[in-house]
């Protein structure tokens, strides 16, 4: 039995819907379905997702919210029109966003309600689809399936008591359609995972029902070994393991969440990535254990910019102990997450996302506290930059992948700010400058890739 | 005005001492002196502290202490003995050692009073000397000239305050001679500073008489790019910066110690490396700023032995804020000092000497503790590492730096188990398997110094 999830391009329009339902009627192996909110038709159209935050800033900012209501409901009009269901769903979404915008006060808690209705609807839609053409199913809200999450707005993490509650699922006899995305705290909250999160909620149905196969359906063949936007027709990926995987998507890869590889990497049951377009093609199954680390021990090269660094020196730091804990600690406190942090006799460098210091003031709060707790001697800041890994299991035994990938950004002319490489020689991560960032990939790519 | 400092090799032997005598009448300069005790004359021989520290050791296991006392007295007895100075000066050293012996109970303190007498007693030798040939010189105890350190046995740090009693020194017209190696603490008790320790009385003397240069006086005549036992006529280093020279010291060159550069990198007194034996020779200078980056990026490479590292794997380990700081508290808490900590995604590694674990349980318990506390999915110990390192201020502007170490380690079958940049970008750090270490040193020598 499969447990498949459906990703936003596989379920933007009416047509889209009907080939996700044409997979299962030719699978029926397929039992429970995790769906996504409608993303883009094409280039130009917007995310359902996205409409949802633009009613949520909407009202917030006192604007009439009423157009951001009436755009979404069309999108679900135009799917529900073309597929032929009922028509009543619609005044019940409407009344939906209204009760949430009336109701909840917290911003937080809004913005996560407001994002859920993406997934929540199209599920209604799907199912009422599936058994207007005698597919026999069922939409399941995650309250009654038993989703518990932490309460961590946008960011949520699974309890693990959900999964005996999942498990209901498998004395079924409908398709079972969940939506993704989000769950419900202990006290009865929505609050979703992070962006991506119906990657997630896919995971954790396939743990819960046990099931022997996790396919996640995309708009792509393969995950390719780079980026295919900044590489021209990369190399597919027919085997990847879990780690390998986890580490692309960490830095840079889209196309599956890396916190939705946890849930299955304990249990190892195996996920497919596929297309939705094009279910017959390969696909690349995620495993425990791949058997081509001889003929690849590199799998994949990744990068994502937005990143900056902060370096003390201090001297005789190495004397000091605690004081790289102390350094830490003050990170902690402001609830910032460090991605690297090299070391050398007398300094120290952290690495992280920009992002985190958006619409707040907590960079200029983080460098009076260094300054005046830590009193280093030198304190310097670097922004723009990009990280960059090289990722793969054989990096362990293969010599020469450090050089091969220095080499690169030599001959590129590329200056490495930050090496890193720790024991457990999965990957290879180097911080460079952001403009450098698409150079670096295509070199490192063509380095491991070109035979 | 200058200060020399003399070490153990220069000051072996009544014929050392002659030199030594005849370098300071020909620079009038020279006006304070620092000595090490009497260190090897041949190889066969035993430095003057080591036998201090065997009478320690059979006065703690209950053996006759009389033996080493013997051999001790011997030294000091020959070089008298060929300078034909006062020889009431070895019933003094001996009455020191056996008041020492007899009076401090506390071991560490026991074991610094004895280890500070080779300074001391050939500070004594040396100053009686001096005036018998006509040269006017004065033996200063440390406590005489006010060098207070920090109550830390074996592991001083000087407190600033010592800096204007030491002054003083400056009103005088004698050439002051001052034992190397210790201070007293602010209750009295002597206290020595971490092993090859005189490079820091030197130091400090320097900076508190505010002396134009520091020579300090050795056997080579020059700091050389790579060690010269394993790399055959290395490059000599004309100039060398105070970082640079830090980098190298503490990876393993032991031609100067590393914290003897603070108090002079403040004040920028530079640091003239000559040789006892060959006074006229070129000798390296250490100074804030060389002006041979563009040709030399890259002005050494060293490295050590003696390494173990753990790593810890826990999956979303990047999420779980203040993870890494426990990690570190851990070591922090037995009071171990990390070398070096690259951190993947899911992971962190930590480097630390293994000496640290010597004569205790504190690797086991460390374990324990990291088991129970932190409970990672994955805990993996290396032990036989070696540390390198290469180092030069002009790795920063210099592309490729990276890319010619990788090389150099792959074209050798190095694998290569961490590797570590930071922002400062003076210092590449990378951690081998033990046995590769003279291979590594050697082919990366190659790499950047054969023209």
């Amino acid at each position: 039995m499969k447990v498949a999830k459906f990703g936003g391009s596989s379920l933007s329009s009416a047509g889209q819907i009907k080939k996700v339902a044409k997979i299962i009627q030719d699978d029926p192996n397929i039992r429970h379905i995790v769906v996504s909110a409608p993303g883009k038709r094409d280039d130009a159209d917007t995310k359902v997702t996205d409409l949802l935050i633009a009613l949520f800033t909407n009202h917030r900012t006192g604007l009439d919210t009423q157009p951001a209501i009436e755009q979404i409901l069309q999108r679900y009009a135009a799917i529900i029109d073309e597929l032929g269901v009922n028509s009543g769903l619609l005044e019940k979404f409407e009344a939906t966003l209204k009760d949430h915008l009336a109701n909840i006060e917290d911003p937080e808690r809004l913005l996560d309600a407001l994002k859920s209705c993406g997934e929540d609807f199209n599920a209604q839609v799907i199912a009422e689809y599936f058994n207007s053409i005698g597919m026999k199913s069922r939409y399941w809200s995650p309250r009654e399936v038993g989703i518990l999450v932490s309460d961590e707005p946008s960011n949520a993490r699974l309890l693990p008591e959900s999964y005996e509650a999942i498990a209901k699922l498998k004395d079924t006899d409908t398709v079972n359609v969940i939506p993704g995305f989000f769950g419900y705290s202990k006290d009865g909250d929505i609050v979703t995972f992070s962006r991506g999160g119906s990657d997630i909620t896919g995971a954790i149905i396939a743990r819960g029902v046990g099931a022997e196969l996790y396919e996640n359906f995309t708009d792509q063949n393969y995950i390719y070994s780079a980026h295919p936007g900044i590489v021209k027709d990369p190399h597919p990926i027919e085997e990847i393991t879990y780690r390998e995987m986890r580490e692309l998507s960490y830095s840079g890869f889209s196309i599956f969440h890396d916190e939705a590889l946890e849930p299955l990497y304990e249990v190892k049951i195996p996920i497919m990535i596929k297309n939705t377009n094009d279910p017959k093609a390969g696909g690349t199954r995620i495993v425990s254990e791949r058997g081509s680390v001889d003929e690849y021990p590199v799998i994949g090269v990744s990068g994502d910019d937005g990143f900056l660094s902060i370096t003390i020196k201090q001297y005789l730091l190495n004397r000091e102990v605690g004081y790289s804990r102390r350094f830490l600690q003050i990170f902690e406190d402001f609830g910032i997450s460090i991605e690297h942090m090299p070391t050398g006799i007398d300094d120290i460098s952290v690495l992280m996302r920009s992002d985190q210091f958006e619409g707040n003031n907590k960079f200029e709060e983080i460098m009076e506290v260094l300054e005046t707790q830590l009193q280093p001697e030198w304190l310097h800041v670097e922004k723009d930059l990009a990280m960059v890994v090289v990722v793969g299991e054989g990096m362990r035994n293969a010599i020469g992948t450090a050089y091969r990938a220095t080499k690169a950004f030599a001959e590129n002319n590329i200056s490495l700010q930050m090496i890193n490489q720790g024991a457990s020689e999965i990957s290879m991560f180097f911080a460079i400058q952001a403009k450098d960032l698409d150079t670096a990939i295509h070199s490192l790519y063509h380095t491991y890739f070109d035979r």
